[in-house]
C-alpha cells in the first residue's frame, strides 16, 4: 500500500480536523509537514498530530518533491492562488470551499489544474454524510421513482461574528454553498434557474453588512425537478440538517442527528435531547469520509469524487441566488457564466 | 337492515359511554331502555342520549319482550347475577369485566348462558384498538414469523381512590385482567404458568389495603412463547399502553398514542405533546368497535369475538398471578381450575 | 340547549359526511331536511341518517320557515347562488370551498351575507385538525418565538379523473386552496406576494388540460414570514400533509397521520404502515369538528371561525399563483383584487 | 502529558479494536507491543497499527518494564491467570469481559490484583455507549424520579458457532453478562433475587449443547427495583440493544442505532434501513470511550470506572440465572455466594 506524503496549508479550524484524521484515521496518509501565517498555530496542531515538520510557508510545501497532495484549509481569498501554485508543482489538491468569491479567478485555478494534470478535490463533506448518502442512493438507483421535487432544510446555530459575515462573501457563498453543492448531488442533475426570496429576521447587523439571514431559495433543474433550500443563520435547537426528495415512486427524507436516541416522558412532555450543536459534531464521520477518498484517489490514480467542476457552479449558483434576491426575479444560471 | 333493541344496565362512565354508541355511532342498534340504581343517573344519559325510557331495575329490562340485547354495565359484584337472569330470559348479553372474582360464580353464568343458547360478550375493549389489533394481525398472519417473546406495558395515569382499590379486587382483577386478556389474544394461545413480581411504590396506602400497585408478571405459553406484563398504577406522562411481540421472522411493537403528532423543537428540547391521559380517550375507538362487533353479531346471528371462555380464563391468570405474589413461586394455571 | 335545524343542500361525498356528523355525533343539530339534483341521492342519505325529509329544491328548504341554517355541499359553481338565496331568507349558512372562482361572484355573495346579517362559515376543515391546530397554536403562543419560515407540504395519493381535473377551476383553486387557507391559518398574517414554479410530472393528461400536477409555490408574508407550499397530485405512499413553522425561539413539525402506530421490524428492514390515504380517513375528526364549530356558532350567536372573507382570501392567492406562473415572475396579491 | 505503554494480550476481534484505538485515536497512549498464540495474527495486527514489537508470550510482556499497563484479550479461561501474572509484575490491567466462569479463579485473580495495588477494569463497554449513559444520567440525576421498573433488551443478529457455544459458558455468562452490567449501572444498585424464563427457539443445536437461547430474566434490586432482560440469540432484524427505566417521575427509553436515518415512503411502507447488525459496528465509540478511560485512569492515577467487583458481580448473575432456570424458582444472589 502506497503511502501519500501530505502538506496542509492552514492549521485554522478546518485545518486542525484534516490533520487529525490524516494522522489517526488514515493508516495510508502521511502529514509531513504543516504551515500557517500564524506560525505558532502551525506548531501546535503539528504537535498534536505527530507531524514532523513546520513550513515557513506553502511555497516551501509546494517546493518539497516529497509531498504528493496538499490540503488548502486557507482562508477563501487565497485558495485560487494556492490551487495555482500547487498545480504548477504538481500536487494533487484538496481545497476547501468555496474555491473563490469570482468565477473568474476560479476559472483561472481550474485551467491551472487542467494544465498540470493534478486532482483537485473540493471540500463538499456533507456528500460523505451516511444521511445525505443515503437520499442520494435512493434518488440514484430508483428506489423513489423518478424525482419531481426536493427539499433541503440547512439551518445554523448561530450566525458567524458580524466581522466574519463582512468578507464571508455573503450566505449565499458562505453557507448555502454547500446547499448548492447538496442539491446537485442528490439530484444528479445541474440546476437552470434560480429564485430567491430572503430577509433579515434573525440580526439587523447582519443586514447592515449588507447581507441576510433567512432565505428560500427554488431552483429549476434541467430534468424538471423543483426544489428548495431553506437557510437561517439561528436556529436555537441546533444545528438543523435536512432533505427530502419526492418522487414518482415515492419520497425519502432524513432527520437530525442526535447525540443519542433516549427518549425522556416526564410530566411535562415526551422529548429527547437537542440534535448535535455543531458542523464539527454533526459531520466528524464525513470529514474524515471525504480526507480517505481524496487520499485513495491519490494513491490509486482514479478520479476524486468531487472535482473542479463540482467547486465551480454552486459558486455560480450563489451568485444567482444573489442576483435573484437584488433583482426580484427568477435568474438563469446562464446569465452568470 | 334489522334493528337490535338494546337495554342498557348501569348509567355510570362505561355505561354512558356504550349508550352514546349505541345512540349516535351505530345506525342499526335502538337503546331502548335504561336502568341504574341511582335513577338520577339514568335520566341524565337517557336525555342526552334519546334514550325513550328508564326502568326501574334490570329485571324490568329483562322482562321486556321487545328487548333483544342487554349491556351489563353495574358493578363487578352484580355481574354473573345479572348474566344468568338476562340468559333466562333469553337475552343477549354485553358484559363489562371482569365477569366476577370467583370462579364459582363464574362458571354458574357461563352455565346459564350455555343453557339459554344467547350470547354473551365480555368487555375487552383493547382487541378492537387499532394498534393492538395490527399486533395480532402480524403474529397470526406469520409476519414476523414464529412468536418467541412478548410483552406489554400497561400503566395507568393515576391510581384509582383507595376506596375503589380495597372493592376492586386487587390490581391483577382490576387493571391487569385487560392484559391477560391481550396476552391471549395477542398470541393466540393459552397461558400455562405464571410468576408474578411486584411491589408497592406509588402509594404505602394501596400497600395498606392489601394490594400492589407496581408489577412485572411473567407468562409461559402452551406454545413455548415467554411473555412479560409491566404494570405501575402511575405514570405520571399519562396512560402508557404498548405491546411487543418478538419472533423469528422479526418483531412488532406499538407506541402510545398522542393527541397529535407535532414535534416542537426549542433550545431545551425536541418534545411532543404528551400521550392520551385516559383511558376514555385512548380507546375511544375501540369501545365504539366492541359495540358495533356485538351488534353485528346478535343482528346476524354469528359468534361474538369475545366469549364467555374468554372472560373466564383472565379471571383464572389473575388468581394465578396473585398466587404467585404471595407464594414467591412459579404458579401454573392448572392449580386454580 | 337550543337545536338547531338544519338543511343540507347536496348529498354527495361531502354532504354525506356532513349529514353523518348532524345525525350521530351533534345532539345539538337536527338534519331536518336534504335536497340534491339526484333524488335518489338524496334519498339514501336520508335514510342512512335518519332525515325525515327529501326536498325537491334547494328553494323549498330556503322556503322553510324552521329552518335555521342550510350546508351548501352542492358543485362549486352553485355556491355563490346558494349563499345569496339563502342569506335572502335568512338562513345561515355552511359553504364548502372554494366560495367560487371568481371574485367578482364571491363580492356578491358575501355582500348580500352582509346584507343579510347572517352567517356564513366556509369549509376549510382542516383548521380544525389536531395536527394543525397545533401548530397554529405554537405560532400563536409565541412557544416557537416571532415565525421566520413555514412549509406545508399537501400532496393527494392519486389525481382526481380527467374529467373533473378539467372543470376544477385548476390545482390552485382545487387543491392549493386549502393550503392558502391554512399558511393564512398558521401564521396569523396576510400573504403579499406569491411565486409559483410548477410542472406536469404526474400525467401528462392533465398538462393537456391546462393544468399542472406539481409546484413549489412561494409566499411572502406582510410580517416578513417567508413561506413555501408544495403539492404534488400523487404521493404513491398515500396522503401527505404535514406542516412546519419555524421561528426566532425554535420550531414544530407535524408528521403524517397512520392507521396505527406499530412499528414492523424484519429482515428486510423497519416499518410502519402507510398514512391514512384518503381525506375522509385523514381529516374525518375535523369534519366533524367544523361542522360542532358551525352549530354552536349559529346556536350562541357568536362569530363562526372561518368566515366569509376567509373563504375569499384563498380565491385571491390561487388567483396569484397562476397568474405567476402564467408570466413566470412574482406576483403581488394587490395585482389580483 | 504522560504516555502510557501498552501491551496487548492477543490480537483477535477485539484485541486488534484496542489496538487501533490506542494507535490512532487516543494520543495519551502508546501501543508497544502485542502477543498472540497466532504470531501470524499478533505480525498481523502490529502492521496495521504501527506498533514495534511482537512479543512470543504474555510473560515477556509482563516482564518488560517499560509496559505500564496491559490489555487481557485473550480467551476467557486464560484472563485469571493473565491477570494474577500481569498484578505480580505491577501492571495496570484492562480484561475483557467475563473475567472467568468460576467465582473461585476469579476471587484469586482479585486478590492478586488487590495486593499489587494495581488497576483493574473490565471491558464492560456498553457502559460508554451514549445511549445508555443517557439512561443511566436520568436515573442518576433523578430526571425520571425513583426508578421503579427497568427493561433491557439484548438480542443478538445471530448465533455464534455452536463450537463456540459449547465453550462459552452458557448464554448467561457469555451473552447477559453484559446485560446483568448493565442492570446494576442503569440502576446503580444490587440484585438480590434472579428468576430465569428461558428456552430453546431459535436452534435445538444449541438446546442439545445444553444452552439456551431465548430467555426473559426478572431482576428484584435491594431498592425494591424490579428489572427484566430479555434475550434472544438471533434477531432477524440486527442487532438490538435497547433500556427502559420507569420511575416515579417519568420514563427513559433508548431506541436502537440506525446506520442512517432515512425514512423512505413506497407504495408499500413507510420504512427505515436496518439497526446497525454487529457489535463493532453499534458499539465502534463506547470501544474507544472505556479504552480512553482506562488509559486516563492509569496516567492519572485516578479510579477505573469499572473495576473488578463490576467483573465478578455478574459472573455471580449469571450463576444465578442458570440456577434458576434449573430449578424452576427464584434464586437469591446470596445463594451463589
Amino acid at each position: 500500500m502506497k503511502t501519500i506524503n501530505v502538506g496542509i496549508i492552514g492549521a485554522g479550524r478546518i485545518g486542525k480536523v484534516h490533520a487529525e484524521t490524516l494522522a489517526f484515521r488514515l493508516p495510508r496518509a502521511n502529514p509531513a509537514v504543516i504551515t500557517d501565517m500564524n506560525q505558532q498555530a502551525a506548531r501546535e496542531v503539528a504537535a498534536c498530530c505527530g507531524i514532523p515538520r513546520v513550513a515557513a510557508s506553502a511555497e516551501e510545501i509546494f517546493a518539497d518533491p516529497n509531498i504528493d497532495a496538499v490540503l488548502v484549509c486557507s482562508s477563501t481569498n487565497t485558495h485560487c492562488e494556492m490551487i495555482i501554485d500547487a498545480a504548477a508543482k504538481g500536487k494533487h489538491i484538496f481545497c476547501e470551499k468555496p474555491l473563490d468569491h469570482t468565477l473568474a479567478r476560479i476559472d483561472q485555478a481550474l485551467a491551472a489544474v487542467n494544465r498540470a494534470g493534478v486532482k483537485l478535490q473540493v471540500g463538499f463533506n456533507r456528500r460523505f454524510d451516511a444521511n445525505f448518502a443515503r437520499v442520494r442512493q435512493a434518488v440514484a438507483s430508483g428506489e423513489i421513482g423518478t424525482p419531481h421535487l426536493m427539499h433541503i432544510v440547512s439551518r445554523d446555530p448561530a450566525p458567524p461574528p458580524i466581522s466574519y459575515v463582512k468578507v464571508s462573501g455573503g450566505i449565499f457563498l458562505d453557507m448555502t454553498i454547500h446547499d448548492f453543492d447538496m442539491a446537485r448531488f442528490l439530484i444528479g442533475d445541474e440546476v437552470e434557474e434560480i429564485c430567491t426570496s430572503a430577509a433579515v429576521r434573525v440580526d439587523p447587523e447582519i443586514g447592515k453588512a449588507g447581507d441576510v439571514d433567512t432565505a428560500v431559495i427554488v431552483l429549476r433543474f434541467r430534468n424538471g425537478v423543483i426544489g428548495t433550500i431553506d437557510n437561517s443563520r439561528k436556529a436555537v435547537y441546533g444545528y438543523d440538517q435536512r432533505a427530502e426528495v419526492f418522487g414518482s415512486g415515492g419520497a425519502i427524507a432524513t432527520s437530525n442527528v442526535h447525540p443519542n436516541w433516549a427518549v425522556v416522558s416526564t410530566g411535562e412532555n415526551v422529548r429527547r435531547d437537542l440534535p448535535l450543536n455543531f458542523f464539527m459534531d454533526r459531520y466528524t464521520e464525513s470529514f474524515a469520509a471525504e480526507m480517505r477518498a481524496f487520499v485513495d484517489a491519490v494513491a490509486e490514480g482514479r478520479p476524486v469524487p468531487v472535482n473542479g467542476h463540482d467547486g465551480r457552479v454552486p459558486v455560480v449558483m450563489a451568485l444567482a441566488a444573489r442576483k435573484s434576491y437584488d433583482e426580484g426575479r427568477p435568474v438563469k444560471l446562464s446569465e452568470i457564466g
